[in-house]
């Protein structure tokens, strides 16, 4: 058996932030799974099947990839960003133990540039202190936990970036989240809207909470949300190393 | 003036985890500074000029890059990892603004792999739920600071990365950060202890809290701790995309 299944973050949107491996691992492939923007980016050749696939049918991609490689393929499931940040890795792991074969597979995950890195980037530095990352879709989680959190970070002063802040299914969730951080943070707290990084359509906006509103985010939108010290410097928002 | 600055994550140590805009930027740069081992990386060349120099010397490293991009320098500040990750960029917009003429500059971040992101690939997906990032020195921050934040994030139920959580200078810090671990979290909650990931030096240990130990990591291990639901799958550690 010589079939492997490779995991492989594509990053924010712009091929020239591939890393060299998965490169190699997309040359390598005979089949390419994921969701259908994300297989759009892979180019077709002779001998390479791609498997585009709706969101939400992440399990049932999973377990096609698994049967893939356990019958041969050199299998990669592409994610954006990094497979292991709110992506497809967890849910290969969640089905992994549905067949004891599969256990023994050849898997490797290899990690890409994440969509807040890659905005924090564009940004200046506003995750250059402590931060968390905050899956905003409640499709995983309810309300509380997400509320919960949000007010643990907030006082533990962590710099913040929210993933999926805002969908059509959920228009009325990010107006919830800016008012938890309203009571939590002072109004001149720095956001930063950061859509469609490193692609032709990027924006980045950067606010004060005060000023912050839904309607600046969509499904291609990561939030960054300052410190209670971070601070602009010409164009750039970033966070001091150091914290008192 | 035609210089430019350039703030380049190099990601975990492999070089095939760096992108092909660092790879770029790298073969353009006419002077490339950073922390000694960080520029060892670097191939010399004709036209390059390498500038190492030691820790705790990031200010005056950044001064010196914002000067040699004035006088027309292609220059290249190379991290570990990703630059906005308890690295270099905030290091460079805390200096920016002594000199009116450095805010003008062509200064751009490019991001790379960072540290936690391929300690949880090689582990499977230990952060594939909400997460936060904790840099445990103590130069930067008083004890208190991470203290309360621990504690926070240890009640939000964020899996957390820890870098920098030991050196030579603060041998006992971490045994005090396993304490309060212990305080918040069950004794079989899972702990990856990551050293020196994608080189040939890569050691990684899973440990339950309960039999975690400060002499498991050193100045180049991160350590990954899961959320409450984080588990293993044969040989790997994933935390589900669900919470309840």
């Amino acid at each position: 058996m010589s079939g492997w299944l490779v995991i492989a973050g594509l990053g924010p949107g712009n091929d020239a932030l591939l890393t060299g491996e998965v490169v190699t691992a997309l040359a390598q492939a005979t089949d390419v799974l994921g969701y259908i923007p994300y297989v759009a980016r892979i180019p077709p050749r002779p001998g390479l099947t791609l498997h585009p696939s709706d969101n939400r049918e992440e399990l049932a991609r999973a377990r096609h990839a698994l049967r893939l490689a356990a019958d041969g393929g050199r299998v990669v499931i592409v994610s954006s960003g990094d497979p292991g940040v709110f992506a497809m890795a967890s849910a290969v792991f969640e089905v992994l133990g549905e067949n004891e074969a599969w256990l023994n597979l050849d898997i490797r995950v290899l990690p890409g540039i994440t969509a807040m890195l890659a905005a924090a980037a564009r940004a200046g530095a506003p995750l250059g202190h402590d931060f968390c990352a905050i899956n905003l879709s409640d499709n995983l989680k309810p309300w509380a936990v997400i509320e919960r959190r949000l007010r643990l970070a907030a006082q533990a002063d962590f710099a913040m970036a929210f993933y999926n802040p805002r969908s059509a299914s959920r228009p009325e969730g990010l107006g919830r989240v800016l008012a938890v951080l309203r009571e939590e943070c002072e109004p001149e707290r720095l956001l930063v809207f950061a859509r469609a990084v490193t692609t032709p359509q990027e924006r980045l906006t950067t606010v004060k909470l005060a000023e912050a509103m839904p309607e600046m985010a969509d499904m291609r939108t990561v939030i960054l949300v300052g410190n209670k010290s971070t601070t602009q410097v010409g164009r750039f928002v970033y966070t001091p190393r150091r914290a008192e």
